[in-house]
């Protein structure tokens, strides 16, 4: 579907022309564009920020998952705001990390930064064991999961199960880049509830499973619960491996705590927690749960299949700009306070 | 000196009175004391945001370093605002990462996360040479890397050249945990311009200098520049040190370029990038440049002086919170960007 620059997608996917003010903004500047959305105010999109109904006044609040700080972005221009069935889809041209996707308020990739968490979320997975046949990722509707999962070709299967139609639509109308992910003939889209789709899944089916959802709270809530974690590993293989986003060592100990405790529990093989930098989202830092099965021991620290080194995976989806081998296994290392905090939950760190 | 919670340190030490709107913020709420300052709007300070002179009504402003992006953080309480021969300095109180240092409305540091760029500015160079004995520290007011560089035993001398008495004033007050520094009487304190204090340095002997400065605006812009460099690597002994910070691989790839340029120049040992996570700085990263004069090959990449196994290092100034040998490994694992962007500036990382 093609969405022009005067029209909108609606909930059920038909086009809906734009309200005068949005109209407006893209023929002059973002002063006026920036009207249209409570988050953006004076031209700026500020995360955890909300306006009030009164002209010229407007009060900032603290979202539930980071009380007392805010990261504000300038916009250039809307590009595309809507609402699905599950969350609000803002789309904004920004003046310095390029096009940026925001689902319920918050950041979901900024075009500038998104290769650190896509490549990490992805490589160190299907780094961590040799030869991947069989993927299924969670979530993931922008694409960018699936861009980085083709790049290795002993991949001859990729499921993917996201909940909501509508991100889809309109990341491969504003993110090109990340929803060419979605060309390759590999791929299976099934769209509905991750869990859903975990409880209905064969057994021992996959190599790695890449959980790429929005954080614990609307959609996503279920996919920080024990029973979830359960049906991933009774589908992954013996010696199979998760990929899962958990949230920032800085602000979240105990949720991250929570998430490791459980797996602790549900996977028999390894257990790790390694985070990189993402100057998009709070703090600054994201992290990534990282498990495998009973089987076939698998040593994440120690990358067996360094895509970089493939010109095959390069040829395909690009350069690598984030990935290496040396910011994979660096990615292991905790600093002091993190180290202290998560040691009962999971292997040691370097 | 004390300053109690109703006076402020004025730009000559005296203590004045503070105007009735900061003794009604205090007493009430962060709505109001957030009047006082005009970083700090409906009780947030935002670095790059400036308020108009009309009620009720803002305007965001692009900071030179950081166009198009700006951090808030709420506010609790303003605790000390003045204006020194160089710089305005602001204290607030955050309600999520404790106590704030802002010099010329720009964070340097803030109580929650200050130990992962103390910490490894201080023991990614002194962790690298066996038993440094004499140091350096330019700027670094606040007195935190003071506090680290106490940790390491064999140190005999640390001078200290700091051009602002009143950000250690200030800091002294609001911050003892950093300041306590200072208190370590191996401490020679120089309050004056840090590039002077260099050329007329005795030559070869520093075993580390470490440059803690603001960003190259404003006081410290000559910190950057080549004649600096020159007299650093004249005060070190052959085989010595240098730490500099020296900023975000996601925003400054050009500054840091310059840097490593003019280190390469400089420095005949080896030179590298390192860096960390920052929640409170821009992009949420910090890095910092690495050098060593000719002499001894000093081998940043592998700590040889680990400082978080001597209890005597951590029975000096309380545990650790961020700094070990695995994080001081990782530190230099740049990303592929940043590795393709640097590589011919500085030597090879992991």
């Amino acid at each position: 579907m093609e969405v022009t620059k005067s029209e909108k997608i609606s909930n059920n996917g038909s086009v809906k022309a734009l309200p005068p003010c949005c109209l407006k903004a893209r023929s002059s500047a973002a002063e006026f564009g920036a009207k249209c959305h409570a988050t953006v105010v004076s031209g700026w999109f500020s995360e955890s920020q909300s306006r009030s109904d009164k002209a010229n006044k407007f009060r900032y609040y603290n979202n539930p998952m980071w009380p007392g700080e805010a990261h504000s972005i300038k916009v250039e221009k809307i590009l595309y705001q809507g609402k699905s069935e599950y969350q609000e889809i803002l789309v904004i041209e920004s003046s310095s990390y390029g096009k940026v996707l925001v689902l319920d308020g918050i950041v979901q990739l900024a075009e500038n930064d998104e290769c650190a968490y896509q490549e990490m979320l992805v490589h160190l997975p299907l780094c961590s064991i040799p030869s991947p046949r069989t993927v299924l990722v969670v979530g993931g509707g922008d694409g960018g999961v699936l861009r980085e999962i083709s790049r290795h070709t002993s991949v001859e299967k990729i499921d993917i199960c996201e909940i909501d139609k509508l991100v889809i639509d309109v990341c491969k109308e504003y993110f090109p880049d990340l929803a060419i992910g979605f060309e390759d003939p590999r791929v299976r889209l099934h769209i509905g509830d991750g869990a859903e789709f975990l409880r209905n899944a064969s057994k021992g089916t996959y190599d790695a499973i890449i959980v790429d959802s929005s954080d614990p709270i609307g959609p996503a809530k279920e996919l920080v619960e024990k029973p979830f974690f359960e049906t991933i590993s009774e589908a992954l293989r013996a010696g199979g491996v998760l990929s899962c986003m958990a949230e920032s060592m800085w602000l979240h100990t105990h949720l991250i705590q929570d998430m490791l405790s459980i797996c602790r529990e549900t996977f028999k093989g390894s257990v790790h927690y390694a985070w990189t930098s993402v100057p998009t989202y709070p703090s600054g830092a994201i992290g990534f749960l990282l498990c495998s099965t009973k089987g076939p021991p698998v040593n994440f620290l120690s990358p067996t299949n360094p895509i970089e080194k493939q010109k095959e995976a390069l040829r395909h989806g690009g350069e690598l700009r984030f990935y290496n081998s040396g910011i994979h296994r660096a990615a292991f290392a905790l600093p002091s306070f993190a180290k202290k905090e998560l040691k009962a939950y999971c292997d040691s760190p370097p």
